[in-house]
């Protein structure tokens, strides 16, 4: 086998066919054949050289997203206009809107039979996005006077653990019914810490991207 | 090597000599090795034979501790004395301070590190404990006035995700300030929820815990 010169646009390839499979067939009605099935001439071997498992490179197409998701969230925290809570809302606003969801809720993988995948976004959520991007928006907002607590970060840690993870349908396989349920309980508990971000529009987003999900399961 | 007749008694000493080394080394400094030269003549082959990796055993080990405070549990949910609310108080009164949980705590197993674990606990607050035990002291307390909700299933999935796996000072290796934070925070969200359940002893209690398990981390 020709060793390849460019290793960084084979995993490109790599991740975009099995982002497009992953959509189309669903991540786990997907094999690592049918990846090189549709890599035109990409041996076994050289998919074998980047990735161990499937489960890898769905890893792997998470992150992608991910870190497209975390520029996003940079431009708001970064943002000069607006004020904590106005961004907070904004953030929430722009994570459910983006055309990106409908992808990643159409995979639809398995978190109950993904731990490592479960364990990552749950560890993701706490590392990374609670203190890079909430908590330095709550400080504005604490800073500007929209969002009182002297809890900050806690605070940025538990709205992403509800928000990402508990109200995210695909981490429990939640029905319509379920996430209609958590997202008003959602509102609630967000309202309780001085912090009303929930409008009808955001629900109706919610709700129609676990549709999709189940519709995709 | 003997055929075992008993290897219900084989589990549940592996289990004892497991527990007793994960509390006094740690789970993280014990191997394998170690529980066999603690079982007496028990082979390798015998261990290997109930249980496939170290992990399975704090699995299993975790799953008899679990099976105890579910006991503990029911036996609140079931009893005939006290609004839901106030059960609901003394099943986090219970559980924080029940002397099991100094074991727990000293054990100090990384989660982080153990994606199985960490998804398995996440999954069974969700799949059991909230359902089978919270909701129905919910429902109660909704029936005799003391706990107001229209979504009682999301509201005993909130609490107990954020109580069992967010306060929880093992599942990201959170300091005693803080968890102390964490503790704050969960109170003001339950009191927005409209359930005052925090003490000064319960605070006190979990910050100590938390301790515990950063001594022998």
């Amino acid at each position: 086998m020709a060793r390849n010169k460019h290793p960084e646009e084979t995993v490109r390839r790599i991740l975009d066919v099995a982002s497009r499979l992953f959509m189309e067939k669903g991540y786990e009605h997907t094999s690592i054949q049918d990846i090189i099935d549709h890599l035109g001439g990409l041996s076994k071997g050289a998919i074998y050289h980047h990735f161990r498992s499937k489960e890898e490179i769905l890893e792997a197409v998470t992150n992608r997203m991910t870190a497209e998701s975390n520029l996003l969230l940079a431009q708001i925290r970064d943002s000069k206009v607006g004020s904590g809570s106005e961004k907070l809302q904004r953030i929430f606003k722009m994570s459910i809107q983006r055309p990106v969801q409908e992808d990643i809720f159409t995979f639809a993988p398995d978190f109950r039979n993904n731990p490592k995948l479960l364990s990552s976004m749950l560890l993701d959520t706490v590392d990374h996005v609670a203190p890079d991007y909430i908590l330095p928006i709550i400080r504005q907002g604490m800073a500007d006077g929209s969002i009182r607590t002297e809890y900050p970060e806690a605070l940025a840690e538990l709205i992403m653990l509800v928000a990402n993870i508990w109200l995210n349908p695909m981490t429990f396989n939640s029905s319509v019914r379920e996430t209609y349920q958590k997202v008003m309980i959602f509102g609630q508990m967000m309202k309780g810490l001085g912090l009303d971000l929930l409008d009808q529009e955001m629900v109706d987003r919610i709700t129609d991207l676990t549709a999709l999900y189940q519709e995709h399961k």
